[in-house]
């Protein structure tokens, strides 16, 4: 059922490193993301897949890991990413990609999460030093990287308190998120 | 299977209104979109949902519909949308909701699909008229309209030729969308 799909679907950081993904997972994931709705049908993303190790490793230090969570530096060498998905937008298509991004990546994920893997959207990259590691022509734009790989935490949804949005991580290392509750989000039924 | 509920998820544009989407399933397919991941947790988005028959009626002359159907200036009464979900974002939480918007779109989507239903993404509102006629407060900002219901139309894809991204009606009036094939979007893999 979908909705034990989307609450599987979690932002996990930290993976079991030794549990590779095959690229025709990743490639279907992709497949999933060509048919979601495009703006004006313009369709201007692209992917980049990355199951390198070394690549990995030199895209790795240009990624900001969990904001809220400041003593922690991101994964460690067992626990990171074994895949990434650089979803670049293809400017000499076009210049707007609408909600594009969003709506390719659920779909991205939640195939991830459907055959045991999982992910997280990073937007905080390094984007200049990681489209001259991987040598992109100028019209491709970085928008995003999609950590991917065996998930290895537990993540705990709570109900919002007090308006404070911030993750935490309790003392067993799961990692906590609080979401505004339903009543918060649905503004008005007319 | 995600991959059968995402080929079955197309921009529906034509419906059957005498079919009523329950208040349940629209409350059930926000839950859905609450449960999507935010950038930086914050979660600004907001769903203003109206199945009101008035309401709806005011909303539709607001809506920009299938702009490379020239000759076709949007569903006939029996065809029009029974419920719609207005996605705001409160800018009193935060200006930049990152990809917030295509996630959790994607997921009510999903959710309208396997419920039966289906529904459309439409950027192109008269977002000015139709925050008057709703009464939104200032900090709410209209980003995008869900158009809701039960779908009345046939909608084939196909493979992109030489570029042309234009989707299109046949004689029997379903609808085509060309796609660009994996082998495009793929820029590359490591």
């Amino acid at each position: 059922m979908l909705r034990d799909l989307i609450i599987k679907n979690r932002s996990y950081r930290r993976f079991d490193s030794s549990f590779k993904i095959p690229e025709e997972n990743l490639k279907n994931w992709i497949e999933l993301a060509r048919f979601s709705a495009s703006g004006r049908n313009m369709q201007p993303l692209k992917y980049l897949i990355s199951t390198n190790e070394k690549t990995n490793e030199q895209i790795f230090p240009n990624l900001g890991w969990a904001g809220y969570l400041s003593n922690w530096k991101g994964p460690a060498k067992n626990e990171r990413p074994v895949a990434y998905i650089i979803v670049l937008n293809d400017k000499s298509l076009a210049t707007n990609y609408f909600c594009d991004d969003g709506l390719a990546m659920q779909n991205i994920l939640l195939g991830a999460v459907e055959d045991g893997f999982g992910g997280c959207i990073i937007g905080s990259v390094n984007k200049g030093r990681v489209a001259k590691l991987l040598e992109l022509p100028e019209h491709l734009e970085i928008l995003w990287i999609i950590a991917l790989g065996k998930p290895a935490e537990e993540i705990v949804l709570e109900e919002m308190q007090e308006n404070d949005i911030k993750y935490w991580r309790d003392e067993n290392g799961a990692h906590h998120v609080p979401k505004r509750p339903a009543k918060e989000i649905i503004y008005k039924k007319l």
